[in-house]
């Protein structure tokens, strides 16, 4: 049987494995940790909507049933392209295909000391880390005395206003604004601030260009100031420097840039500017017809010669498309060439409000909302998983009550 | 209006916190934590069955109706009896009543250093580590080839035959031998061992005779081996050294002993060997009528001249009681004697199996088990709360799925 070896299990290796269940492959699916993460509600786990279990399920369970599929907790540390072998942390795996599925992490622009003061979101503890930070914010909120120190302990500075930014400062505002506020007794909605601040013109670039603006203004009713325009120049401890302004705030979260993470720098292949690798037109590498990279990991450019976004409908596409390829053997120069299909894209702002674009139709409000939440149930993997997202949603949406605001870590 | 300040919000100080709402008292409410923890259910969150957020309450959100209540988050350094004030990290609070309901936690004897290795179950965070420790031992297991080490990932020693250590034992015999174990694919529920470990010559000491017994066979069917009269005498990196024999495992676990924790060691009463300080009939400290201490710090003589063991029950009762007498200003010599009403202990043995002893009636088995789950849903402080956690079970009971195997820690 030929060794198939997945690196990573997030969207795009995922559904590469379940696409190979029961195949004739000896198929190795190798994650840093257990768990699949449903990464678009990563930052309700941050702001205490939801629980890490929610949203996340173990690997293993998913390929419980599987008489073809190894599933491995580990690192892969490099690849020896030229031997066809994935070297682990204390042991190295054979393969006859290679799928790199790695995905990407929050890039500090080379500013790497930023990362301690204004965490990014990609884990599951990133998004614990970032909820005890808010959370303990408005704890210590209540107890200072000191006008000035309470402003700094009340403000929330989220950097960056793509998906993650706009969906992170709607949710802010409505804990710092609306839902938990009123566990709080020495300071009121007014006292609470949620920046967020965005260097391009406009909020979510690769929406249309008037969701963009609905967007912002949904964001501004929930309170939230959005700064257009401004650049961030520096992050120091409760600062942001920008080229407008400084902005005084115990809570920081960036949401700015992402590059791709570690094993694909030491493989010797082009890549761009954010470290991804340029793939050819069936997601394989140059000269190495046995070797893939999918979803965030990979550069693979449109007609127009631009980088597919890094979403998880390129991935999961990618995914189930380089499956094909492995399970007909075919032979390079008779594959096919890899066409996204763009199913649309959408942000919440806050409760009963979002906007999305399919197909070029424009939504927003209540209804794009509605599907939103019903279109990520849906893609949620796990039936209990579902359940209880959906009794958390829905007993949020009666009761405006957080259900998850623990400090645990020490 | 009369200040009130109570350090802890566990079974204790909540109730007594709740006893006052809406009284002509000020009152503050000060815990290290963010949340109230329902500590009996503690051991799903460390064998993964239940979520944090499942058995944890905002403190803050169970007052946020009540006008006179403040809860801060904080930690109390040091009490001043002379002049009526505690001491918190960065500021101090005068009082006019002082009650201490902080608990305790575990006790390595004088060993300290085992703590690193046989992690012990009080908080939150401490049932994340051992649930991490558990799951990562299995990821571990999976991918060994050497068989020596693979046995050592999948043997876990459990130290202490009380409720704690018993309800462990057969959680995780659960884990390894029947749940989880059907995700794994290079191990079988043979190859894991599951010991328990206790010095006396019988488990469950508190219990009657028979339902020790009982239990012991419960957990022999679930396949647990349990060590009687067995001290341990030296616990190093994966070894537990017991007056018998040598036990390797990677996962230890302590539930064998507790001690009073930090506020009550500077407080200068007579305290008994534990560091529990010992109270008069009212809770109350010698020569200070208006400091007490209830529940796990306390040590409060029955009409034997027994300390009153460290449940739930107790601290909740003392809790009630000490709120009627600040509510009064019941001068000293008016108080009533504090009177305890054992309404009988629990403990489960895996699923559908469970002790019980209520008013000298002895339980075992199947409707055992039913009542535990009743009741402990009914005491679950929170709707939400009870109605995730018997979805959990509901769900558990008919799947055998645990929900929540994440990895989470970096």
């Amino acid at each position: 049987m030929k060794k198939v070896i997945i690196v990573g299990a997030g969207f795009g290796g995922l559904n590469l494995a379940k696409s190979l269940e029961n195949e004739n492959f000896n198929v190795t699916l190798i994650d840093k940790t257990n768990h699949h993460l449903f990464q678009p509600l990563l930052y309700q786990v941050a702001t205490a909507g939801l629980s890490p279990a929610d949203i996340a399920m173990p690997v293993r369970s998913l390929f419980r049933n599987s008489t073809n599929i190894s599933v491995i907790m580990d690192e892969a540390i490099a690849i020896d392209k030229q031997n066809n072998k994935v070297i682990l942390t204390n042991s190295q795996l054979d393969f006859d295909y290679l799928v790199i599925a790695t995905g990407s992490k929050h890039s500090y622009f080379g500013n790497e000391k930023w990362s301690e003061i204004a965490p990014g979101l990609k884990t599951l503890n990133d998004a614990l880390t970032i909820r005890e930070k808010i959370i303990k914010s408005l704890e210590l909120a209540e107890k200072e005395v000191d006008a000035v120190i309470r402003e700094k302990y009340l403000t929330f500075v989220i950097i960056g206003g793509g998906p993650t930014g706009v969906e992170m400062a709607g949710a802010i505002a409505e804990i710092a604004k609306k839902t938990m506020i009123k566990d709080y007794k020495n300071f009121s909605p007014y006292d609470t601030k949620v920046f967020l601040i965005e260097a391009a013109n406009r909020l979510l670039i690769s929406f249309d260009e008037k969701l963009s603006k609905q967007a912002e203004e949904d964001l501004k009713k929930l309170g939230v100031k959005v700064f257009l325009n401004t650049k961030v120049i520096d992050i120091k401890e409760g600062e942001v420097i920008t080229n407008n302004q400084t902005f005084k705030a115990n809570s920081i979260i960036w949401a700015a840039g992402n590059q791709v993470s570690g094993l694909t720098s030491g493989l010797d292949v082009e890549k761009d500017r954010l470290g991804r690798v340029i793939v050819n037109f069936d997601c394989s590498i140059n000269n190495h017809p046995n070797i893939f990279v999918i979803g965030d990991a990979a550069n693979f450019k449109d007609e127009k010669g631009n980088p597919l976004p890094g979403v998880a409908q390129v991935a999961i596409q990618q995914g189930k498309f380089v499956a094909e390829i492995i399970k007909n053997n075919t032979p390079f120069e008779n594959r096919p060439k890899f066409v996204y299909r763009d199913r649309g894209t959408m942000a919440t702002i806050g409760k009963a409000k979002a906007v999305a674009e399919i197909k070029g139709i424009k939504l927003s409000g209540f209804f794009a909302w509605l599907l939103w939440s019903v279109i990520h149930v849906f893609f949620l993997i796990g039936f209990r998983n579902r359940i209880r997202v959906m009794i958390e949603w829905i007993y949020y949406y009666f009761t405006n009550n957080h259900g998850t605001r623990l400090i645990v870590k020490e």
